[in-house]
């Protein structure tokens, strides 16, 4: 019994830990997609006849961002289940 | 009853957790999202013809943190339930 | 009884969890529909005759921001009944 | 008694996590709203002509954060009630 | 007696929450009229023939976090009769 009981508290301490990754995560995607997101539109008001361009390049750094922050909360996710 | 007792008070920790979680979260999207529409604001004033390309773009960029913002959400939803 | 002092105890941190996870998804939500109504109102003194597009922008963009503010502050509520 | 002296401790707690909450999503608003009214009254002094516009458009945006913030402190006050 | 003694300090505990509670939403209203009150003090300084326009908008979006904060405020002193 006394075991359950740590593995219960475990399983506590795991669940706060997801929470705050998965959040902290998103304030990471939040500045850095931020940043590169307020760049592209001064960038296609500025040069508008580029904005193929600017477009494809901003996802394409804009992907980069999202890969890891996805990656981490989807490990946050997976500490519910290991 | 030890057991029902911890287990009890894992369930709070994890709702604090959760909490604490979604609110980071928003958090989050509000610095990036808030870049983004800020510069998106500035650019539509200064070239306004090209409104319907910066609208676009503003949208799809957003939606990328949005969507890291909102997992995160419901990681932190998850926890209640498991 | 000692079963019933726990899951009081419980309650209390929950609620404490909840009233603080709510306030700061809502410094969330002022930090970025803030940054956003600010550059929306520049826009409009530099470019009166950009308003409509501007006003459209503005509340889509700012709308996506509340979607995840509201949803946090929802998350918070609901851990007062679970 | 035993009982009633861990419900009222709770009660003490949920009233410091309201009075906390509550003032927090005050900072929230305070931040939010501070930065498009201050963007207004520069608006208003650059071009004066369209403060109609800029007066309404301060209102909507600031009513989005003017919500969550309400909000948020309603969610602290139930925990009162609960 | 032992009772009476937990309630008293329930009650010093609720105090100290409802004092810094309201002081906090003292801030947070401080931050977001002081925002509104300087840009509107330069904006007469730049355009004084604008006085009565920014006069009015400077009250209104002023009015909407005084009424943020003097909920916030009122909720900390309902802590003391509950």
């Amino acid at each position: 019994m006394m075991l359950a009981m740590i593995l219960a508290a475990i399983d506590g301490l795991l669940g706060i830990g997801a929470c705050f990754g998965a959040a902290i995560a998103a304030i990471g995607a939040g500045i850095g997609i931020g940043k590169i997101g307020a760049a592209a539109m001064e960038a296609i008001a500025r040069q508008p006849e580029a904005t193929g361009d600017i477009r494809s390049n901003m996802i394409v750094i804009a992907a980069l961002i999202e890969g890891v922050a996805l990656f981490a909360v989807i490990v946050c996710v997976l500490s519910f289940f290991l």
